[in-house]
């Protein structure tokens, strides 16, 4: 057999013409062409190949090929730090943009950090030191060019959320920034592990329209997380639904306190007015960017003056001065926490990759490069476990400080350092400024920061194009808002999942009719000038054969033959089934015990089924299942449906 | 635009030709066969259609149409009652094959009744039960001719081993009882709710590599568990997996009686000699059918006289005589066992559901006729929350008893009928016979029936066809027998699950050539006479496209271009990129986005992206985004590929 003409195997020289043995039209059977199974390859070949399509689709180490020893050497050593690739290369004409948008995205960073980590239910400082070690790290593994480091909203959110549930922040706040650390550890693991085993495509099961209404069911429980500082409330519910967060505020109208509400809303008003204008026009970016500074300045020096704090204004009290401590000897890898640790730890560090290698992509696509997602996930994941070890919580390439770094002309991750060394100074000389910060602002900052995380422009797009994408992002949203974050984002992923194991559970299966005057069928539902053969049902499966359907494809066919025998119009003589594979790329053994099945179901009714075009696997399953069973002969398997029909019509009309 | 010549939108008329507006070639594009979306349907008798595809795929209403509102009615009331449809025509001739077969079935099911309540560790008596009223109701509701119903193996196993972990059955058989009848009204309630609802297809995601890998593994417990009574150890371990019993088995040698296992080695070999028998010569089944009961016989006549019980053979002891008692005050929804009886009831039901309903539908296409999957788990759930309350526990379509049933030549579920009043004679008047019965026989019975259940010939054609599908077969086995058996089906279904989603994320995209002399085009790889055609790149996607595979798909067609621009052969002078759309069945709106984002890509490459032949639901999107985006125009969308390389082809001529 492996030498037949066609180096596959011919089907025409199968000796399995039993079948119509001496018909007289067998030489009408005699095809044109002939299907082929692909080129017999080694199994091992085979799995190398299959590894390479599926770990290295984008062929990372394509400048590796045919290089000399010592060259491969150096080019793995860059691909593992970028910055040996740019910095020879850096100039001082970069280092002004660069300082520029450094200097920008720190004016963002700070007060952002204070209030994410207070959003996490840390100590402030702690959202410093994480946009201090972190950017360094990334400056030096990170490959992308804009991508600006720190602390995001809603990891922090869940983070102080699932954590909450094990630990109380507020009765025991050391084992609390413990979790926190061990957590950030684990996300990194996560994070790098990922990326080694070039797994990274399971973010790609966060669909555009999971994060749609995820991200907007977070900015909402964020955002009302926000009413306990903007009103001033001491009383506020660890849960963080709607529902008990709406109570306790009604409940606890006696706690509101005007002041507190007055300059929360001068300064919401103010940031989101600075907003809309950088919205309006971008070349106003810094306006916005600059806003949450002047803010923090403006009330700090407010509260300073007028001894705001004995007016019912709560600040955020004395601040410790310094850099980060290590945290090595914090991490807590005992039992009783452990699986919450894990768990929090694998949720953040998804979340913030996604976030994280999302605005990579998008920024490198800007500017006209390209980024390898997996090495990006091992620079974040080492960035994270960095941070674990030296008092950070989880980070990421974040929306809101890349954009801003992207507007304000960075070059080079040196843009990061720049920053980094900002929040240092901040560190070391002016904590002692933020004790008189009221919390109000910070809330504002945090609520004027996540607002822009609703998308309601992309969910109208979105219901427009697809009903079912739709209801995902929809209950993805309804999820965080009234159950819990994670659970928001399980059940969006779940349906998302749900509906593609939905669609191979019904795949689709089209009858085609000849499109007259050519040798081209398509589906008769959808070209009206289409016209169906007597004596033929065209069938086109549309899917991957399996165990999932092929009890639906059995009944389905069924069906359609019952249908058509109890028609009136018996008189088209139904002879032939004829089974297009062209689109199944795949059947796994339920697929062929199918094939066999339906041959024999179909035999019961009088008739022949034919197959046209298996493709590649599907062909050579087909020929192993023959070799074993022997169930299909030479005119059953033609390469188009145009040449099965000609070919067996003849057939038809010696049969009246 | 609804008043367009082909019911549809007809592409050449579309207003979006200003992308190459005063072209010279523009002729060549005039194209000859235009791509149409589907005819408008309203969005409710889209979603009707689906509804009815999804759910009704074997239509089972179809002699409900056009019927009076009388008839109507009757026929109603005899698809749920199918006992009403063929005890009117029954014969006494059908009764004389009914009475043997339901007599041989009785002889197989006495035995194999207080086996697997044992395996259950329930009261023997229960499963004798179970073989009383279940084929009563069975008979009514069922449309099976040829099924018998009893407990099963592998399901008496589960419900054993999940309720042992939440009580003790030794220690509190009361509660141990009451959690068995909860759990099965839970699987009946649950089997019943499949049906009713119509989610039959669920018990398709357990793919025959799964059966058999999980109830090999299931088998090889089974027989371990044996060796207690085939041993005669009286300290067994809680646990089933290998390594703990095989363990206690070794750690309990003194235990061991040389008499029981004298006794057990020679019944077990009798009963593996009829059964090899009976599968040489089918006609001699009824050897196999009677070998239990005459065991037991034997062996009880032996301990009776002998006083076998004082050489240290253990027995069955007294069993109460009497039928059925209520249990439906039995029945516990206990906060503390809710968890696992609900746990317990799903899996064993939906175990139970698999074998019953492919008994079934093999028994119909033996005998040709078709059984409804969804009508059939209504009767097998209604069946066993009737049991529930009658003292059963789950019971479904057995496959042994099956076989002898239809065998013996059983004609209608009569036999069924016959079979419970003989064990219904059994529990008035033989009880206080089974109390010499030893255990050692019981053992054996159950090992020589769950033998069959290792299928090694199956295992084997399935790793000739397909590796991954053994893969999940091997892992079904070795999680069943190392971790537990729920685990192991776990194991095996998300591995299968995993499969899919895995083929989804890396779908298939082959590149395309032309078959010399003919239009048409076929896989290069496949094909070795399929030629590449200058200027273009023709891909297949051969999947749908959505929001798992779009990063992707992006990055390897990205790569297929370099490699093209980067090779030797720059000569071809790449122009366009076809890609043929005729197996993408559904596109998300995460697909959408990637076309309108791979047509960027390619423009900066210089490339035209070409579309050709998208089928329904893909044209109404492309069109849908069309009108919002405006991303394709007039010579961008083509019928087939050999059209659109015949009209394309000019323009590359024209720009050197």
């Amino acid at each position: 057999m492996d030498g037949a003409p066609h180096n596959g195997i011919d089907i025409c020289n199968d000796d399995n013409s039993d079948q119509r043995p001496n018909s007289p039209g067998m030489e009408a059977v005699a095809h044109k062409y002939k299907v082929l199974a692909p080129p017999k390859q080694s199994t091992v070949k085979k799995i190398k190949w299959k590894l390479k399509e599926t770990f290295f689709p984008d062929d990372p180490f394509k400048n590796f090929k045919g290089q000399p020893a010592r060259k491969k050497f150096l080019l793995a050593v860059k691909y593992f730090f970028p910055i040996l690739d740019w910095l020879p290369r850096y100039k001082l004409s970069m280092f002004k943009s660069d300082l520029l948008a450094g200097l920008t995205v720190a004016s963002l960073a700070i007060p952002q950090g204070i209030s994410y980590a207070k959003l996490a239910n840390l100590p402030p400082i702690i959202g410093l030191y994480s946009s201090f070690i972190p950017p360094l790290v990334y400056a030096v593994l990170g490959s992308s060019r804009g991508l600006a480091v720190g602390p995001i909203s809603i990891a922090s959110l869940i983070m102080g959320g699932m954590l909450s549930e094990a630990v109380n922040p507020y009765a025991d706040p050391a084992l609390f920034l413990q979790l926190a650390f061990t957590s950030t550890l684990f996300a990194g693991v996560f994070q790098a592990s990922l990326g080694i085993l070039r797994l990274g495509f399971i973010i790609d099961f966060l669909s555009k329209a999971t994060l749609v209404g995820f991200m907007a069911g977070a900015a909402v429980i964020v955002s009302l997380q926000q009413l306990k500082g903007l009103l001033g409330i001491t009383h506020f519910p660890k849960k963080m639904g709607v529902v008990p967060v709406m109570k306790a505020v009604v409940r606890t109208t006696n706690e509101w306190s005007w002041q507190t509400i007055l300059m929360g809303a001068c300064f919401l008003s103010f940031l989101l007015f600075t907003r809309h204008l950088s919205i309006k026009n971008p070349k106003l970016f810094w306006i916005s960017a600059g806003a949450p500074l002047a803010s923090v300045i403006i009330s700090t020096l407010f509260v300073f003056i007028f001894n705001a704090q004995d007016y019912n204004i709560q600040v955020i009290g004395k601040l410790k001065s310094g850099l980060n401590g290590p945290s090595l000897d914090r991490l807590l890898f005992d039992g009783t926490y452990l699986g919450v640790t894990m768990e929090t730890g694998l949720v953040t560090g998804i979340i913030a990759l996604t976030e994280g290698v999302a605005v990579g992509r998008a920024f490198a696509s800007l500017n006209g490069y390209h980024i390898d997602g997996n090495k990006e996930m091992m620079a974040i994941g080492l960035m994270n476990i960095v941070g674990s070890c030296t008092s950070c919580y989880v980070t990421t390439g974040t929306f809101s400080r890349s954009a801003v770094n992207h507007n304000a002309g960075c070059k080079t991750p040196i843009s990061n350092v720049v920053m980094a060394i900002t929040v240092m100074v901040t560190l070391l000389l002016l904590m002692p400024l933020f004790a008189y910060t009221p919390n109000a602002v910070l809330a504002a900052i945090i609520i004027s920061a996540v607002i822009g995380l609703i998308d309601i422009q992309t969910a109208y797009h979105i219901y427009k194009m697809d009903k079912v994408d739709f209801l995902v992002c929809i209950s993805g949203f309804l999820g965080v808002i009234f159950i819990s974050v994670q659970g928001g984002l399980g059940i969006s992923v779940g349906l998302s999942i749900f509906r593609i194991l939905f669609q191979i559970t019904r795949p689709k299966i089209a009858i085609l009719g000849n499109i007259q005057g050519t040798d081209i069928y398509r589906n008769l539902h959808q070209y009206k000038e289409a016209q169906r053969i007597p004596g033929f049902i065209i069938l086109s499966v549309e899917a991957p054969i399996n165990f999932a359907n092929t009890n639906y494809l059995h009944e389905r066919i069924r069906r359609w033959i019952e249908e058509e025998q109890t028609a009136e119009s018996k008189v088209t003589n139904l002879q032939y089934i004829i089974l297009d594979l062209s689109s199944v790329l795949t059947v796994d053994t339920s697929g062929i015990a199918f094939f066999m099945d339906l041959k024999k179901t179909i035999a019961k009714y009088g008739l022949q089924l034919v197959f046209v075009n298996p493709v590649g696997e599907v062909m050579e399953k087909l020929q192993r299942a023959n070799k074993l069973h022997d169930f299909y002969g030479i005119d059953s398997l033609f390469l188009t449906i145009s040449e099965a029909v000609i070919s067996l019509s003849s057939f038809i009309k010696l049969s009246p």
